[in-house]
């Protein structure tokens, strides 16, 4: 016999088993359906790309972690590290065959040389949605609404915290140092890391203690939406189209919620939310779970408006944001609220193995009426209860609920139905009356 | 302004845009959807692996065609190249952790540097479904009937033509010829594409011109699944338990309709299906769909003994099985059966701005009746009807049936619904009634 081949996984990576596996379908499941309860569509692209395409006029720090090798044609290929620069190129390559403003979304993998030791995977999932070719305020407002219902529908409540790089910009402006923009909107970005002393600090060694002071105040501005809007407005020295847009999106987040507030203080005017992204040019907004927001945000974005410059001279600008799937389902897990992990709910057991047609033929009825049934494909060796138990165990480890033990005839006996949690039976059942209670209880 | 890179994709990878990708995913979510009906759970597996891990004893073929190379940690590592593999190493690597039988499916991306001149993709998907640690014949028909169910519930009816691996080898041993095992099966296997007398010629050159008219007589056996049964059961030698399973799958497949026949001949047993692959051991079958089978087989498989012989000393058997989804898809699409690719059924037309948020919570109201509901974001600069038209295109190229067009206060005023199939309007409506129109409608 030859040697075995140790059957290892690559650091890094991992399998899914079922039980985690299914979670994390429910959990795309319910994404994808709110997803396109809004109109959005989905989209797909090569987990393989051209080198050139995917490092832009990159290298630096995306040359380094990316997986980039050449094919066997000896092309330069790399496979995709995130779904926005394909998504960039999809634009760039078919604007013809799109319909603008397109709406789409994108749930797939992308590898990264990340390492490991600060538990990142090099294999991860993203979920992107972005709503391109449309300046209008109704666009951000779209996707931040959007994060709130497809948040509150895996059960969490979120608080949405929204800035404008635009008006922060302004405001830079007016206090003489916009020429410090990408260093100040970096610096501030780690505020909530680092503390505001070191922020003050690092603030202080290009703007002065001044202007340090002053751009503390403006990131510290709180309060209700509108006194921070007001503030933010004066800072940034009066109002500005960038300040109106602001307003605007607060009254569409009124509109939605028929009241006053600001939708239940799902969305807060945060001065100090910038992202340190460059690619950012208006709205910026992160989103914190209310219940547990020390796992920090789980879903970015902003305005940009040039996503495919660097394939088309058309400008193209969008507004697009991502749910980071791993840290969400750590959150959902740590609150209990993971959708539920049974594949089916009932199985029915294997009393005599020449009798299996039947038993599918009756769990045919049980999927017919909308219950995923499995049937144990192990007979029993004997009738007695010793057998049953085996098969007891086996459908509580396989996290099903029901157990059906059918009787000679399985099509026209009834049978017993075993709570498997309740650890109790009922007998002469038919599969109406089975259906019945499977369906009503918890 | 740097120059431009051109956005182009590799040969034999594919962009998946909307129209397309929704199409595909509510094909996988159907097949997902029947597959968690029996009970069979997902998982899923890295797309890159150890190098040694993929190729196995292997090399040949499968080398030639895999993309193989050194990570940055110097590791050789390879995207996978199919799902049986990776499935074979993980049931190796976490054996205790899974409940046997285990019935597992994975739907995922495979890669191959495939010669795209035929046609080929180097980048397609895999939808593989297994039952392992079971020898029972449950399981086998298990498989069989899933297949069924799964395609039937694609709008498709199927034939499923079966055969017994050790049946055949039986057969070569009675008529002693079980030393050409593999050259028989493989030539048998190539029937179809090169004709009976190609076959007869390849089989007499090593089973002689009796052998070779032996072997033509029986993988010639025809009639009913039990006149074949009986026929292929005597040219064997007579009854064995291999053709007893046989007779036990007929069995199960007449108990699951009821009726005396193999299920409205959904199975047919095809003593000519060997399948090439020297793997199979047990049952093995294809399947075609009756409308167009000239498709050739879009779900082939059979048992095997030793899944995970290269990884493990524990012999594993099973039965398994994959759609080969892209010839699905192109089935369905020349029968005219993909599923409906509209993502939104409605969407609200944008008459002005400013009131996006209203707009917004009107959607919410379809929404939570279940009507997916986008909302348009590019307002009208007037309220003639040209800017209406333009609304109406932009629905029409969406594949959207229903255009709200709201009145001046959204929420309190009925409102417009445009049927843009019928391309005509009703007016007056409240949400409760536009929906009522629009679940009733065609």
């Amino acid at each position: 016999m030859p040697a075995l081949i140790e059957p290892k996984i690559l650091k890094g990576f991992r399998d899914f088993l079922p039980q985690t596996e299914i979670v994390r379908r429910n959990l795309t499941e319910k994404i994808e359906t709110s997803f396109r309860s809004f109109g959005f569509v989905p989209v797909d692209t090569p987990a393989l790309e051209y080198a050139e395409i995917l490092l832009g006029k990159g290298g630096g720090e995306t040359e380094k972690q990316i997986y980039l090798f050449t094919d066997n044609g000896g092309r330069d290929v790399a496979l995709r590290f995130d779904l926005t620069v394909p998504f960039a190129r999809v634009v760039a390559l078919h604007q013809a065959e799109l319909n603008f403003p397109f709406k789409r979304y994108h749930i797939g993998k992308v590898w990264r040389g990340e390492n490991t030791q600060r538990g990142r995977y090099r294999e991860f999932t993203q979920c992107d949605f972005d709503i391109i070719g449309s300046d209008s305020p109704a666009a951000d407002f779209e996707i931040l609404l959007m994060i709130r219902s497809t948040l509150l529908s895996l059960g969490t409540d979120v608080s949405i915290r929204v800035n404008h790089r635009g008006l922060f910009n302004r405001f830079l402006s007016h206090i003489g140092l916009l020429e410090h923009s990408v260093e100040v909107l970096r610096t501030v970005d780690k505020l909530a890391k680092v503390g505001a002393d070191e922020t003050r600090a690092s603030l202080a060694e290009f703007a002065g203690d001044s202007g340090a002071q002053k751009i503390l105040d403006f990131i510290g501005a709180s309060g209700s939406f509108e006194q921070t809007l007001d503030r933010i407005t004066e800072l940034s020295g009066g109002p500005s189209p960038e300040s109106e847009r602001l307003g605007l999106l607060r009254r569409f987040m009124g509109d939605v919620t028929g009241s006053g507030d600001a939708s239940g203080d799902s969305f807060v005017l945060d001065p100090s939310i910038t992202r340190g992204l460059d690619y950012y040019t208006g709205v910026v907004f992160e989103t914190f779970l209310k219940d547990i927001p020390d796992i920090g945000s789980i879903c970015s974005g902003g305005r940009y408006d040039n996503l495919a410059g660097l394939y088309s001279k058309n400008r193209i600008s969008g507004v697009g944001s991502s749910i980071g799937l791993d840290r969400m389902i750590a959150a959902l897990e740590s609150l209990d609220k993971l959708p539920a992990i049974n594949s089916a709910a009932a199985a029915i057991a294997c009393v005599r193995q020449e009798d299996s047609g039947l038993y599918q033929a009756l769990a045919g009825q049980f999927r017919q009426a909308g219950v995923p049934c499995e049937v144990f494909l192990e007979p029993a060796d004997s009738s007695d209860n010793k057998h049953m138990v085996k098969q007891f165990v086996l459908a509580e480890k396989k996290g099903l609920r029901w157990l059906i033990i059918p009787g000679d005839n399985p099509l026209q006996d009834t049978f017993i139905l075993r709570d498997l949690a309740a650890r109790h039976n009922r007998e002469g059942l038919s599969v109406a009356e089975a259906v019945k209670i499977m369906t009503e209880t918890k």
